[in-house]
């Protein structure tokens, strides 16, 4: 099996660097994201960016997946269908995304790779990060890729009497950065470490806001390979690409970026730009 | 499976239209939806309904879909087993319906669907989540539809003060139309985009109050199939026939739809009526 | 397994009727229901009573049923496992009963059939309407019957603001007869119902009062069959008598009782009554 | 199997009674229970006064039940395999004994018996009472003895507002007799019918102060065997052998005593006393 | 099995002592562990210290003793799987420390031991117990070693108004030493003893402050062998070394450290002085 998971990385990640187009925020989301562009709601119109974009993954949830099974393996675009999700319907502070589907689905519905979302920080963390390791020895046994997505959450983050040096450290961070505390190097970083501990090829984590700082995550996680999440449309491309050109300086294997790309007017335009950056042609 | 489970859509949704007669409103609200019409109680009188109505499926919890099995395969109506439910005599505002009984229990009993009811927004999102995902999976390997009732529903969801974008847009929505929440275009159709994500073939939505509206629920979905659920009694029949026809010229694949038929003095009149709106004879 | 089934039934309720012997009370309320007459507290004067008073249904949980399975199976009484329970000592609100026992331990031990307690209403209904569900499956499948003590409960059916219509029903009920809110017909009708719905091929439900109201809750089960449960011991035979008389009339199957019974002085002579009511000899 | 269990039985009550060692205290109590006498901390000394005294009965942990497996074999005494236990680190008002070992494991431990505790009136007493049923089924099923630690406890037992009547019953006895509650007769009685119930083939009960009241428990258990607890030591041995004499007298099979023997100084003293008490030589 | 499992206990403890290499600080305590000396976040520069430094273990998570399985098995040192963890990010007062891995998952990794964490005391206990308890059954079963963390703590514990003996016993402790109340004799002795009572090879316990009470631990856990645990770095090599004699000196079977070791400027130096304490040469 070690051989197919070599293979199936190879696949994601051709030459070690990655260019991922998630589409799970429908379900993340709902159809809000969609109302600017709605052609964003549609899946032949995202497919059709991944194929022309050059994307080397496509993350999607098991319905669309499995409507467009056929669809999505003659247009050679490695599947990633990520097994947890939740509404933001729900609002609790502390958040649980469930596992949704097995290894075994996905590997059915044609995919190289599993994505799960862990919330290190919330109370249910212990839920999260129970299914999280399953799953990865699931993956590898079965020799596909595992992907965390690591976003600490929840009430104890924000708790600024909360004993922990860890979060005593984001809140310094935060004071002299300004930043969001669950963007802030230490929590960033410590999720990305929770990443290889358990053992995943590959973590999703948010900008820290400086090349240097994310070195650290990088370094953390080493030598699990580090993506940059690409989150909410920023106003011009150049400022998502900046951050791009940071965290790939910062030793990141590449990004994996939803509403940056189909939430624009000109989705492909963009996606040769971070192809050239990523890539280099 | 495939080929068995196109067989079952086209028998459920005969040339991509449908007319589901509901009868499951026994668990969910108890004999009081029988005290006016008490023949509505009485199941022999509903398959009457369901046979001379030429509905194209009939909902059943396990208990009248076991006892009256003969009966049922005898009428041709193909059955859709709910598989989950609960009685209105608990009343916490975050609910929850437990799945009673399997997708192989549902084929034992001659159902070519399954349906389940999701109530995202609840606090137990993530198990109902969870249950219907894996009833979809099972479902499909069996050859058999899924069917959701898409009802998002909870506290969180009637907290003005929640943080969720999608939240924010339902109650301006709601100071616009004086729509209830939970039939607002933004929920519903939230709603319905997560049957897709979750691989549901129909899913079950309330109606949004105009086309428009809920053709963005229909977007939203595609390309799973939508239907409106019939809700409580309409005064008159052409109300809520104008709903149908709203409905239908917003792309939905027709109706399910219960207390609408069997609560009326005359349940065959207004089938027939319904039949014309969907199928156009 | 029909055939076995069927054949069950008609050993639990000859020509239809039945007259069943409850004896889990030693779970339910312990030793102080034998405290008047102590002898009730041995299961051989138990297992006579039976014997003389013609009863065509013994309730037993696992204990008594295993320690006493060769004396059980020489009096040819049929045996019904009352498969959850829960103890007096533990007080809350809304009240769970866990099962305790499978169907196919139940079987093992001999039962023909078994028996479970529903509190629709708690909040813990999902996990006995799911417990139930699968026992009424699983017994069907292995051809013996499934029978519910169906006794909606929980602070849910107390709380005067609830906004459940069937609530309103039972709480104006109350007012005009004085009941208690759990043996409002509404009430008891809605239990029966769950116990339909669920595939009960028995109902064991409280008395609602009056003849009429208590057709209304054998209606509301129906085709399932409705048992009055026996209740608290009455002052005297006649008052006892009288309840049976109606329920009889309303169109129940008969009665499931103990206290009645063995906390009686005379207990065969009350016994050969109801047998006379129920069978007509 | 009923061979088997027989056997089993007359092993640990050679001609109906029983005097057993409990060892078990290092788990529920720690190492406090050897302060005084270190030499009750080590399991050499326990089984050397096992042997010496004559038991027919010795409860362990599954530590030193594996850790001394050949000793315990060579001294031919029973090993009664404790498979529950808790700390006294965690105090909350409603305990919950969690199952730590299966009964297979018991058996390949070399187990004769099985104990559980449970503390019926517990918030926890449903999964107390289904873990020791299932336990009681496996044990029978594979030939060895199921003994219950009949407990009752919890938040509830103490709560004087409950409407449950047994626990006004045993509210009045402690105004009578200054008892702890959990050890009047309504109380005791009631957790050991729970035992008979469940299908205990023993169980071990709290003394009631007289032996006219532990003769109500040892007849609501019938015909499951009872002994008494030993609990904390006596200042002498006569006030301890005095009781063991009362519930003898009162029909109890024996005693399952720890404290009273190796916190003692002579532990074999009153090992042979008892020995003459319960067997007559 | 059992040659197997002594077979692998000789190999962690050479001559019945031991000198464990503790690495799953990146998970416990995250990155920030790492900040003084980054170069103990390398993977490769603990197993270099491992390797010149003589550990007879190396305690990992998964995902290092997957990624670097050769290299690990070449070294030639054994691979203690820890199966449980918890982020420090998430703050109760009551910890929970869920198992992530199997123990067949950490055989086919390689490892010759299990570790496993259980904070006895916290409202969690019960299911730490019963994880570890299961994780010993089958560690035995498969012949390789079970070691337990035993770190008592929650709420409880430091609850003055506790019932609870020990904890009574342990606050006096803390008055009379000023040591942190999981570090009182009482209280680490009686985590041990949960370590023997449930089956473990070797428990790993906090440092109690003098060789006298370090004893009564050791005596306590007999004859399951006890590890001191290294805890955070000390000032200097001296004040570390100094109790490592004092635990030997008790009876202790060695050490399990981690930051006292890497996180020094010479790592190889106090390692060396660390062997000739426990080893002599």
């Amino acid at each position: 099996m070690k051989e197919k998971l070599k293979e199936m990385k190879e696949r994601i990640m051709p030459g070690g660097k990655t260019m991922i187009l998630a589409y799970d925020q429908g379900f993340e989301h709902g159809p809000r994201d969609f109302l600017e562009h709605p052609e964003g709601g549609k899946f032949e119109y995202i497919l059709d960016i991944a194929k022309k974009g050059s994307f080397t993954g496509l993350v999607l949830h098991a319905g669309l997946a499995e409507k467009y099974a056929s669809e999505i393996a003659d247009s050679g675009i490695p599947l990633i269908l990520k097994l947890n999700g939740k509404s933001e319907l729900y609002t609790e502070e502390d958040p649980f995304s469930p596992q949704l589907y097995s290894v075994e689905e996905a590997i059915t519905l044609g995919a190289v790779a599993v994505g799960y979302t862990v919330y290190s920080g919330s109370k249910y963390e212990d839920e999260m990060h129970r299914e999280f390791s399953k799953i990865v020895r699931e993956a590898h046994s079965k020799g596909i890729m595992a992907i965390g997505w690591m976003y600490p959450r929840g009430k104890a983050i924000f708790d600024r009497k909360s004993a922990s040096k860890t979060l005593k450290m984001a809140l310094d961070e935060q004071e002299q950065t300004n930043q969001a505390i669950d963007e802030t190097p230490s929590i960033v970083a410590y999720g990305a470490r929770i990443g290889l501990e358990l053992g995943a090829d590959m973590v999703k984590v948010k900008y820290t806001g400086s090349p240097d700082s994310f070195r650290w995550v990088v370094q953390s996680a080493y030598p699990t390979k580090v993506v940059m999440s690409g989150g909410t449309m920023t106003k011009t491309d150049e400022k998502f690409l900046s951050r791009v050109k940071d965290v790939l300086a910062a030793g990141a294997a590449g990004i994996a970026v939803g509403r940056n790309i189909w939430q624009r007017q000109d989705p492909l335009s963009i996606s040769k730009k971070l192809h050239q950056l990523i890539y280099g042609y």
